[in-house]
């Protein structure tokens, strides 16, 4: 048995397959990806890999099912699927997860494919699990697959507190023993036991408040946005690079291939020392009409171009940021009430209040260098049709009280 | 210069009138006081005391008083508020409170007494303050009250995180000194800056999810009920302790005077050996009558008189605990938001979510050993007109999700 | 089964025998004795119980067997002697145990009394346990008793960890999962497996640094010198409480009757008020006759006596604080090495350099109100016969180098 | 002033020169730069930067300079060495350090070229400091540069206790507060006021246990040399990239390039899947001659093609791994005793017993594939004329003691 020391759980002890997948080049990749991508230039500290997040994970999930009293094969199973859920991600996590969507119809958790080739195929066989369950445990399906990937899974509970500790950011620190604790499966359903409405609040508030502060920080997200749009320029520009291949990237090879790129060196460099764009708009939901909102990935490219083109600036100059439409995951985990099964946002008035708030913290971005964004946020507010109060930066700066972050490194 | 070595904000530094209060009786006598009372009886590490906790509200206040560029004699009159914040505790804290209070009329916070007196009064004097203006900063009272006792004050941010670091329930880890950065006075209000809503609501939810888990467990409210009745049959039966005398006490006095007195030697031996009494009856909101809820001190102990009769019980055997209606200062707390100061609540949908969920855990108990629960529980639902359901406590245990703390001890 | 939340290791799971232990009058006690008595007057947030350490070690000990794969009868015995491994500590913890010793030839680890009578029988005799060979265990005999009290003990693992948790002194953070991971028993010894010199040595270490830092420091032996002799006064002066009285007292107890006694009222109000007495005298060991050093409690007193004589003060007025010999029990835990079992002073050099700092750090001390330091410091020179270079305390603070602690509280 | 959130320091503020430093390409690479290079293979949450150290070590310099009531220009400029005292470093920090300085005579702390030109010359000198005077401190040249880099220096301070936060292990948890609140200056030295003995001796110990269960454990040991070899394999192999390139790559730059040259491909696919060479040989200082303890590196070579020749292997499948002498920085610091400066290792008996254990922890490696070990261990021996006692690998394995690290991932 391996002891591995972490910095989160102390001593995790990896044995039987889960130590054999260990010694894959799959799993070993993952301590060459980031867990949290650009948020390092908001968090200097967070630096951790998917790789210690997946030991974290896994070891949760051994405690879950000894808990639980599950064993034998199905026990091996999740153990698996717990140690390779995040085999699939790509360079820098879900930094550019939508463009590789885009391009291969594949999230991060379809594996049938790589559980199935090469050494962690073989090592499942050899352990007699077949590939293809394991797969599904990690999309999330079947009844084990909800500790896997579901309201109440272990991957939530690392994270959270993971993110917390190597953040410095306390709002994550749930408490992942009281949870696992509480764990039953009940018709076929994970769920907590009674009594724990508030321990199933602890965790979407824990979600809620890293959110904006940590996950969605609008630095956070600006250098994402110019990742992103750099990937997508290298993916146009050079023909050895399909976004099959970025997707087995790790993030030292993605960052050198923007290096030598020449499309995307411009980028690269920004990236590299930190030199990133600003936000000429900063718009909430309200300012934003219905059809920017739903535009896919060929309209808001369009928009760009329009934008660039009133402002009289380079294509390049700019980059339209809109986020998706709030949700929340955690807002139907299972929580037992008086005998009977119940969805939490029926029982807990957080969950809309919640919900609220993230409408309220939703933003619309455009972001291009500091000197042009004055030119730029009048271009975009025109030709998007943006409400314009509230949606300037001048005004976000001057106090809209939109911005609920810490102003780390923001200017 | 003193420097103190505290666990949870490292090194605290103590100089000037705090240096000099650090010596005083008033202040040495919080030593001997528990911060939590009778919550060490869920939480068996909660052992911090008020002096801990009172070196902490000082150190914080510091941080607050130097990034707020107050200086001279305004700064000095804070610091010795802070330090002395807490000398109107009696003993076991929050604990007897109301008790003292209907005998005193006098609540902790109301010290100008105990500050005009004895070794404070000469400290304050010497250092050219003045105790009544301290006493009024205590209380709350006037611009630079609002930071040593209001809804942003130092106080509350050290007591979350020192309750979180002492019972070892993450709940509370909230962010302080991202807190006093962000402090500001506008038009003679404190307030937190532009961009600082999520801010202002990491510390009311912190509170919220602290007190059902920690604050108002079940069992820290039944051994609280026990010892304020002790309490009460020893100011009754003892011609030597009156209330201010009892206020004066520390945590050792107490136990020892309970132990000593015929009248509450079997509650302190109880309490002594934790066999402490249980729930007959633990009602929600709506199946308390509305006269039950408003009751008086009077009014509460007839009633428990009438149960005892009915169920054929002694007087001593039942404890009616009537909790007051949830409140929620954070709620009024000042942000900036869009260059005007608004109350949190006008901004921010948690503050009505939070009292909801206040409400939803509001409990009325009924508490008497435990060969004596189901007749007393049947008494009580009788006597006091509650709506059966979800009153009685074997329904409680079977679940009705109410109970949403940790089960430590609880049986 | 009981779940406990420890601010230390988070959640302890207790049942069978040991949860009917914790419901016992005897292990209750133990939450209002602290652990580590007066050290709270330097660090005030020393006040953690013998009661969360009783959990510790049972909860560390439940670990080591499981590793060592001990099962049955055995296992069950071990952890009710390690719950029970403090119950015989009086108030004030090891304060008194030189007092209590001398008139009762009893050590806190002699409990075959306690363990028969009572409550604590009863539990023990009902899940098939002979108080005596749970006794034999707590006074460290036979196999197992190793792991209860010997050098490599689950009670030193939890409280160099517990105590610089609270405290707030790193020092004593030690890996206390790495050293139960290489326990071993070897030839009926335990022992270190191969390849844990170091680990043996960070032990050793943690202690020597936490013994003059806290656990030695001179405010904690001036007021455990004060405390002690205020005991022994209360014991002469009043025919209620003998020694076997005190012993069993708790912490209120003590101070209340402290209070109450006229013989003990200053010295009971100077530690209420932590108007402790200071250094007359700090010498080096070099500087103090052997017959001093050696001097039994007799012996001591007319020491007493005749310095307060020569120095025309009261009887009352000095205090003479001779430490014994330093002495290390890890020095004498076994690790392999190269296959056969060795003590830790045979392989490590660290053992006899920590051994001479200790007797560098050792210290006579003679303690006196302030005002009469002076006096009290020439006279108990010329008394003692001590070399005058480096024992007077007017040199000592201005600068011999002696002072290695924190200067919290010292004046 | 920007404020910066840290997982060890909490908040960090920046302003004047050291913020501008902070925008600089040479300050911006050290977010691409482990900390601890190949000590992730260990230790798999090591993976901090020295970006967040060198954040770190400039936040404790500002203590220490307000502490030590430095002001002006001179603040000013201690202040810009702590946060460039890195910007020396080569991909994954030390690991390459002894491969560049053969080739371009310079180590990591010469920066004087690096400080001159570009971003950060002109910075420096639009704040009118001086690049070369700001080097000569980060060398640790006169009386200011004892601070950024000499026995107490703040690097230190601050890479213990972030190593330790990162690893997990707890035995780099020094306290730095103390160490930079008795920091003073004597005659120009700077020194520990009196009575801090013990504080220089935490330093020293903390050293003492990192190192080898660390710094130095076999694990990132063997790929580290593997590491270094293939980086010199590179330079060697492609004729655009020199030591000085090398020098100025970040560690993603090292990866990728070792993937693309041929030379290396094996090297770093084995580093890419922790598919790490084995250990033949582990010998103590005792059992290796003196000519191959000062062995340079023509004869190390020559060494490793013979052991290879006399195996009957490939040249390269032979790593010889030999460390210099141990030395402990620490062991010189100075402490104010008896109101005179002492060395440490004037004092401290530690001293003598940490560096004769450190004798004993010393080990030469010879590495190679798992399936060659036994020829080439024993090719190695004669080859080296190793004492065959304690030196080979299988003898290691069953025990002979000197593996005193975590056993993670060994194999």
């Amino acid at each position: 048995m391996k002891v591995i020391k972490d910095s989160v759980h102390d001593h995790i002890h990896v044995d039987g397959v889960a130590r054999d997948l260990l010694d894959t080049p799959a799993l070993q990749r993952l301590r060459r990806i980031k867990q949290l991508g650009t948020v390092s230039f908001v968090y200097p500290s967070a630096n951790h890999t998917r790789f210690e997040h997946s030991l974290g994970v896994y070891h949760l999930a051994c405690q879950a099912i000894e808990h639980l009293e599950v064993e034998g094969k199905r026990a091996k199973r999740v153990k698996a699927a717990a140690m390779l859920h995040d085999v699939g991600h790509g360079p820098f996590s879900h930094n550019l997860e939508s463009l590789t969507y885009r391009r291969t119809g594949r999230y991060h958790d379809d594996v049938h494919d790589l559980l199935a080739d090469g050494e962690v195929g073989e090592v499942l066989r050899d352990h007699d699990l077949e590939p293809d369950t394991v797969a599904d445990l990690v999309a999330g399906e079947g009844r084990f697959g909800q500790l896997v990937s579901g309201e109440l899974d272990v991957d939530r509970m690392d994270y959270l507190v993971r993110d917390a500790h190597h953040t410095g950011v306390p709002y994550g620190t749930i408490d992942p023993g009281r949870l696992l604790r509480e764990l039953a499966f009940v018709d076929g359903e994970l769920v907590l036991e009674e009594g724990n409405v508030q321990t199933a609040e602890s965790l979407l508030v824990a979600r809620a408040l890293m959110n904006p502060t940590v996950y969605s920080h609008s630095v956070a997200r600006i250098s994402k946005a110019m990742l992103r749009r750099a990937a997508e320029r290298l993916l146009d520009a050079d023909d050895d690079v399909d976004a099959t291949t970025l997707q087995r990237m790790d993030d030292a090879d993605l960052l050198v291939a923007l290096r030598s790129c020449e499309a995307t060196a411009d980028l690269s460099r920004r990236l590299d020392q930190r030199d990133l764009f600003k936000r000429a708009v900063w718009a909430e939901i309200d300012a934003v009409p219905g059809g920017v909102i739903e535009a896919d990935h060929e309209k808001i490219r369009e928009f760009e171009r329009e934008i660039a083109d009133s402002a009289g600036v380079d294509d390049e100059a700019v980059i339209l940021d809109v986020p998706s439409r709030p949700s929340m995951t955690e807002s139907s985990s299972r929580v037992m009430v008086s005998g009977e099964i119940r969805r939490l946002e029926q029982q807990s008035p957080l969950v809309e209040a919640l919900r609220a708030a993230q409408y309220s913290q939703w933003r619309l971005g455009v972001y291009t260098p500091a000197e042009l964004r004055d030119r730029v946020g009048q271009a975009a507010v025109e030709v998007l049709g943006l409400d314009i109060d509230g949606a300037l930066v001048s005004e976000v700066r001057n106090g809209d009280g939109l911005e609920t972050t810490l102003d780390q490194f923001v200017d």
